[in-house]
């Protein structure tokens, strides 16, 4: 290929970052990928942006794109499922590469577009972790490694709105308003705050890490809706931060995947990933501990990736990718988290004793405590907050059963895992 | 190509890793990039190990692995200079690809080697930073992007030894000692401490991300063995851990690159990158700042990075690097350190006054202080130390030459720049 055409697909936001992108360094680009770069044409069923100077053809109809045998590349931004996802399969039926940021579409349907990942015809660099290149770290520069666990932060909301919670002392609900007028989070937050979208970004990446099929109804999602700001009060205390992780780890030949909220140490690098930043950290055999931080949103910052992608297919013929075969013997499990410590926090009715009966019932239980104390509330109430040594979820949930039945405890008992 | 015939110029520690993940992962890397690997030939002058069950000849020859017709991809592990350079250069000449880990040769000799980078027929990603996919990154992830700045800690030997000093209150020589104990340092230390092997990096980091040629002459390189135990300590006091640079800069047309110890402050997450662990910071237009860190060095972790770049010449035939040309307006120059503020260290005879005078006499050259105290020392001695406002080298330097008339005053003045 002397030139590559572009055709695109959406014009939202991070269409829009592309395009602007596209219009500052189409030169630069071209330059250095030594080829020419142009977008043909635009399609977007529901909105139109000024296109002016882009030199493109606009259509409200999407498979236009397909059709167009002009066409080299879609570039598909459309976002959701069922269109984007047929969009795409349309697309590559028509022997056409594809450039997606769409996570959705990856980590439910990868599996039927498996040739084409392996071949580079279909590439999803924007689809995780927005700017930060992780797909390219995970299969290109490492390679060589099998993956212990790979541990993200990979949703700039619920980020956003835990760090928040940790300034201002504001609430859950305050800080999910406060991202929702900043345009960091959905009107109907779901995705974000209940670990869907972090599920999704989780999944691509264990796929391409683990040579698994994209398996997303084996990652185990919990939100982070009940972390209250006294919980991330008391665990800073401790010296941890309350971070919402997408983690998966391997042992022998099983993975597990799981997103939930856990308390991460003060001294461990990702416990300082603020706001909106998104950040992931690598355990690999020979490349050892490998840290990535970056904008995980954002136009220029989600249209950055897409251009990377842009110019792998411009410079390579076959794919940077790894191939995904070759580990099937590995079973895809749900999470054991055997050794996990527990942060617990039990509302109470401040009477005497109430301290030595909780810490009796869950000795008697086999959790043995690492640190305790007791904060005194107004209304004759208390909080016992606690965390617990490693104890498996079956005797944890066994505990908590036991202890919920002391007529002192206001439940529900607050329990947030520790990252070990 | 169906296979890979790799020929390995080295015995040393790099090599011995390449070797050995070789065999534990022969068959997942044939499978992962879609062909065979095997090393056909290892040629070594010095050492001779056991390389049994690696089906490869030996030779003491250099040579012949240019002369075998057979071989595809020479890996250069031999190290230095000049024969390094020969060997490299000979091979390309026989259109052999070429990966190697040598900074030097690149960061020297990169430009004779212009046209083979561009196509991907060199390849280098082992010789920055270790198992860190920082020139994949650079080069490939942030494609679009134009670099304000690229800050790095990428000596691990140097920051082993700065952390050490931290850690322990250890004196610098002590630290020294320590590292060369355990490895981390050679037995002449003058290319780590002095900054020579963090600029030949720097040289190859500004050279793909600002498309400019190699220019290692131009960075300019303070070494850290000035810095004592006491300056780390002040520095913490003030809230800044003191962290061996290495630091590009844009500003306009002008690119300027410096390697020198710097006070950074605690709470940007650069600060916090301890013992041999390397990190690279990119500022960037579009991406924003994104963060990388990891071993940058070791026998695994940098031969992890060299088979990064195998799976790159295994999976493409283009180059995933972006062409070297397109931006030659832009001018190399020295660094111009004129917005840097400076950590100064007056150590002096503790005479009444002496306070006041050093900072009336820094008031009238125009230096403003933000931060001062004084530690009074055994021996009727006194330390004075403090963080200037922003001023430039040629301020700072008419200021210290004046000061340092004062009769109190016990020199040299300690100087170490604080990183904005």
């Amino acid at each position: 290929m002397e030139s590559i055409n572009i055709g695109l697909a959406g014009l939202g936001t991070v269409a829009q970052g592309f395009i602007e992108i596209f219009g500052q360094k189409k030169q630069a680009l071209s330059d250095k990928l030594g080829m020419e770069l142009k977008i043909v044409k635009v399609a977007s069923r529901s909105q139109k942006v000024d296109l002016e100077g882009l030199g493109a053809v606009f259509s409200t109809d999407l498979s236009s794109l397909v059709e167009d045998s002009a066409i080299d590349v879609i570039i598909e931004l459309i976002g959701g499922e069922q269109d984007a996802l047929e969009l795409i399969s349309a697309a590559l039926k028509q022997n056409k590469h594809v450039v997606t940021a769409n996570k959705e579409v990856i980590a439910k349907h990868g599996n039927s577009f498996k040739g084409e990942i392996d071949s580079g015809q279909l590439r999803f660099e924007a689809a995780v972790a927005g700017a930060i290149p992780i797909l390219q770290g995970i299969g290109v520069g490492m390679v060589a490694n099998d993956f212990g666990s790979i541990t993200g932060i990979v949703n700039g909301t619920s980020n956003y709105i835990l760090s928040n919670m940790s300034r201002e002392g504001a609430s859950f609900e305050e800080s999910l308003k406060q991202a929702q007028e900043l345009g960091f989070a959905e009107a109907d937050p779901g995705f974000d705050i209940d670990g869907i979208d972090a599920a999704h970004k989780l999944t691509i990446m264990m796929a391409l890490a683990y040579g698994q099929p994209f398996s997303f109804d084996k990652v185990i999602t919990e939100g982070i809706s009940h972390i209250t700001s006294s919980d991330i009060q008391y665990a800073s205390e401790m010296g941890f931060a309350i971070k919402p992780l997408a983690v998966v780890r391997r042992s022998g030949d099983e993975i597990a995947a799981m997103v939930y909220p856990a308390l991460v140490e003060f001294d461990r690098i990702l416990s300082q990933v603020n706001g909106v930043m998104n950040a992931i950290e690598v355990e690999s055999d020979y490349a050892g501990r490998l840290f990535f931080s970056g904008p995980g949103a954002g136009s220029l910052a989600t249209a950055s990736a897409v251009v990377s992608d842009l110019g792998l297919i411009a410079r390579n013929q076959g794919s940077a990718y790894p191939r995904l075969m070759g580990m099937e013997k590995l079973r895809i499990t749900y999470p054991d988290q055997s050794t996990s410590s527990c942060y617990l926090r039990f509302d109470v009715v401040d009477e005497k004793g109430i301290f030595a009966r909780i810490t009796s019932a869950l000795s008697e239980s086999g959790i043995s405590i690492d640190e305790v104390f007791q904060k005194n509330l107004d209304g004759g109430r208390a909080s016992i907050v606690m965390i617990t040594h490693p104890a498996s979820d079956k005797d944890i949930d066994n505990c908590l059963s036991n202890v919920g039945e002391l007529s002192e405890i206001l439940k529900p008992i607050q329990r947030i895992r520790v990252l070990s």
